[in-house]
Parts: structure tokens; C-alpha cells; sequence
């Protein structure tokens, strides 16, 4: 195992697993996870100018010593983050994409970061992950991904790892329901949570495909994400409108999916009719071996 | 005059006419601005990674009491900016866009924001802002550009004037060269600049149309957003490349054309040989009415 990855705690090993076991079955009985008791169906009782604004300052202040960049790929919609340590210039990337390569390797090259790992919050079947290639290209640079996704890579994630890039970390989230193989991660103060395809801004992704499940989404989104503090701030993996970033607390009170009762969004999520992804059978096979190119 | 608006400082002023003054002069004469003497084509000493991150993360915490929400038009790349001051709820918007009307309304409406301002860092050629319709949709929305836009609005703007927002404010520095009537935007405590067309990430504003003049371009970027704090972050009008940040730091160690001496950068600009903006005939016209509606 990588060094960067630290191992789970058991209490989040226990909640990974009790989520994933529930995940298949009837019903929506509430779990409480830090305390907390979550009553889907029902907005929470959040200021999200508040949540947003105040606490955005103040949160991002916490995270001394952090560099951070968010980039779009045009055609997918992809976004895809940097995240530095500014005394080691150890990072992260996340969600890399094979046709804005140059340019990521750009920044990382002009910021002088040591990139460590790149990490695939899941297969992606809409775009071919640049991680493969970004390897060939950085040595020392190690591939993770989802113990569940099903694809090879140097690290394999899961419940509770901790992604350590300087005094930094990502704790994975697993959260299942757009494919078996999701994750989100949580920044270590809880500032950020970067969702991937579990929560999008104002949405969720789709579950018709690729292991997809709408009450395993529903269940990871309101146990694993809608858990962090409302004035955490949610960076998905994609946005279709222009929309960067949102928060916890927003998703909570205006997701027009997730504010309803599972039974409503499994409903809504069985008859959304989109159609098949256009790069799906290239995007895919090729994700499960880190992007075309050998690992 | 509008309430929000409040008057130059006399030294602004007289910056503003000097650079205006000297704008179509022959020379690179270094201008001392803030006690820092500028050499144009000598990139600063700067560590970019350290101007970008831990700076990142106090400057924006001093922001306190600020919303902000950093939003993409995709097929104008275009940026709209919305900020906020948290307390008051009162709001301006930084150049909206026809298109995305309806998710920035939402936005606002759902965040319980009072849009007291919507300006336009200079009149587009590329896409339609949305201020005049906004206008008709927001009671009491003013509307505002620079007073050498030639674009009608309710404010018209000048050097070192102030838009306020509850305790939160954005300075106007005049930055011709791209248009006339090109400004870039400073919050109050020079944590963040939106810089319009006049600078882009690691990149500039076209020079060769609407009054464009590259020389003028360089003395704004170098004389009116290079003397702002390393740390600055850039916010600009646009990117084609999915980059939404930049620092002042990095743009003066790693920006392609400002790096260069003026002589060079006036080569570079007069010999890109761009295709004409493909709305230009149908934006303009209608920028210079706030929008194909009236104000």
C-alpha cells in the first residue's frame, strides 16, 4: 500500500459498511452519523446565505497552507482539481481529463508541485481519465481509485483512507449509487467535499447504468455527504450550467432530487429517459485500466 | 449619481488621466505606482505557489461577510461574478450574460440576495449581457459601465470609483486597451481583481477592434493590475481553456505576452490575425443599450 494512503478508522469502516449493505434493501430508515439525525424528505433548517458566505471565509482560513485550483473540460464537462501543500508542493489531482493533459501538467509544472497522486472519484463513462498517461509523464506519480470500481490502479480506496499530499489530506467517502465504485472526498478540516457523480450542484448523477442505483445514491448522498457541515463547500464533477461550486447546506435545502423522499427520488430517478452516454464504450473499458494507456 | 457609487480619490484620478494621457504616446517609461517601480518585460521575484496559496487562504479570510460565486457561460466563455455582502444580503453581479439569466435569477433568488448592481467590465463584442432584462425583472437594479464605454447605463463609471454592497466594495481602475471603456474591479481589501478583457489567464484581451490599442493594454495591465498584491487572485471575463483563477503573482512571472517589453508585446498583439468575433455586429449594437432591451 502507498504511503499516502492511511488506513480506516473502524467506526467509519462500520458506517461504509452498513451503508453498503443497506444499500440494496427497502426502506428509508434514518441513520445517525456525528450526531446527527437525517430525516430524508426533509430540508434542513440551514441559512445558506450564511452557510455560503460567512463560514466560507472563515473555513477556507482554516486550511492553512493550501493551494487550490478548479478546471473545466469543455466537451465532457468535466471538472478536475488541484490541491497543493505550499510548503512541501506535494499534490493531489482529481478527476483528470485526457484532452486537458497539457494543461494541467502546465500548472503543476509552473507552481513547481510535486503531484503525487491522481485520483478517479469513479470510472467515468463520459470522458477517458488522463491519469494513465499523466503517469508515464511524472515519475513517482500513483493511480487510486475505488476498491469497488472494478479498474486497476496503484491504490485501491477505501472507507476512511486518507489521501495525505504534505500536512493535507482527503478522507475517502465511499458513496455509492451512480456506480458501485464512487467516492467522495472530504478535505481534513471538512471545507471542501469533492463529490464526483453522487452530488452534483442542484442535481445528482443519473443511475441507469454502470451498477447504478437510485436508493444506494439517495442513501450515500444523505449519509456519507449531507453529514458534513453545512458551510462545506461541494465541488462535483461535473456542472451542465456554468455553476462552480455549491454547499452542503444549498444541497440540502434546494436540491430539487435530493429534498424529496427516497421513494419520490427513486421514482424521479427511473424515469429521467436520458440518453446513452456518447462515449460510454470507449470511456469505460478504457477507465479501467487508468485511461488508454498501461498503468 | 447613485448611492452606491462613491467619488475618486484625487492621486487615483490623476493616475487615471496619466495613463489615459500617455496611452497612444510612444515609450515604455516605467510609472511608480504604490512605491513599486515597474520594468516592464522583467518578471517579477515572486514565488507563484507561495503568492497563490497561503495567501490565498488569508487574504479571502479577510474578506469576511463576502459571498461570491464564480459562474461560466459556455458558449461565450464567458465568467459572470456574483458577490455578496452576507449581513446586508446586498449584491452585484459583474458581467452578466443573456443566456444565463434564468440560473443567475435562481441564484439570487435563492440566496435571499438583494442585486443592487449589475456592471459590465466594458461593452462586449462576444456575447449579449443580460442587464438590460435583468433590470426589468429586479426592481431598483441599477445598471453600470464605464462612462468611456459609450453604453448608456444608469452609472457611469470612473477611476477609483466605489460600488458598494452592504460593508463590502469593488474599486473601478481604469484599464483601457482592449476597448476604451475597459475597467477592472478590486475588492476592498485587494484579495480579488476581475479584470474583464483587459488581462486573462496567462493570456490578454484582443487589441485590433472597438478602439483596441496594445500599447494602452500594456500600461493598464502593468501600471493598474500588476501593482496590486502578488496574492491577488485574477478573475477575468473569459477563458477558453477551462482555467477559472489566476494570482497577479503568476500572471507577472508567467504571462506569455506581459512578460515581454512593450515593443514586443505590441508586435505579438498586432500579429494574431483572429478571425472577427462572430456576434461582434449584433453584441455591440446591443451592449451599447445594456442589452437588446431598453434601460
Amino acid at each position: 500500500m502507498y504511503s499516502v494512503i492511511n488506513r480506516v478508522r473502524p467506526a467509519h469502516r462500520a458506517l461504509a459498511f452498513a451503508l453498503r449493505f443497506n444499500a440494496n434493501t427497502e426502506g428509508s430508515s434514518c441513520v445517525v452519523t456525528d450526531g446527527r439525525r437525517l430525516s430524508p424528505g426533509v430540508s434542513a433548517d440551514v441559512d445558506p446565505l450564511r452557510a455560503t458566505s460567512r463560514r466560507f471565509c472563515s473555513r477556507t482560513a482554516l486550511t492553512q497552507g493550501l493551494l487550490f485550483r478548479q478546471m473545466f473540460e469543455l466537451e465532457s464537462s468535466t471538472y478536475t482539481y488541484l490541491l497543493a501543500d505550499t510548503q512541501t508542493k506535494e499534490a493531489v489531482i482529481i478527476d483528470p481529463v485526457l484532452e486537458t493533459i497539457d494543461r494541467d501538467l502546465k500548472f503543476i509544472q509552473q507552481l513547481g508541485l510535486k503531484l503525487k497522486v491522481a485520483v478517479n472519484t469513479h470510472c467515468h463513462a463520459d470522458h477517458i481519465t488522463s491519469t494513465g498517461l499523466m503517469k508515464k509523464r511524472l515519475v513517482g506519480l500513483k493511480s487510486a481509485i475505488s476498491k469497488f470500481s472494478g479498474a486497476s490502479a496503484d491504490i485501491h480506496l477505501s472507507e476512511g483512507d486518507k489521501i495525505t499530499f504534505g500536512k493535507q489530506y482527503l478522507t475517502v467517502r465511499e458513496t455509492p449509487g451512480h456506480t458501485d465504485g464512487c467516492v467522495t472526498l472530504v478535505l481534513g478540516d471538512q471545507s471542501m467535499a469533492f463529490t464526483g457523480d453522487a452530488l452534483l450542484i442542484r442535481g445528482c448523477g443519473r443511475t441507469d447504468f454502470q451498477q447504478g442505483c437510485a436508493k444506494t445514491l439517495y442513501q450515500s448522498i444523505h449519509q456519507k455527504i449531507f453529514t458534513l457541515p453545512d458551510e462545506c463547500l461541494i465541488y462535483p464533477a461535473h456542472d451542465y450550467l456554468g455553476r462552480t461550486v455549491s454547499t452542503v447546506g444549498e444541497e440540502r435545502k434546494f436540491n430539487p432530487r435530493l429534498t424529496k423522499s427516497l421513494e419520490e427520488f427513486v421514482g424521479i430517478m427511473n424515469n429521467l429517459n436520458l440518453p446513452k452516454p456518447k462515449k460510454i464504450d470507449i470511456s469505460v473499458p478504457a477507465n479501467l485500466v487508468c485511461g488508454v494507456q498501461d498503468i
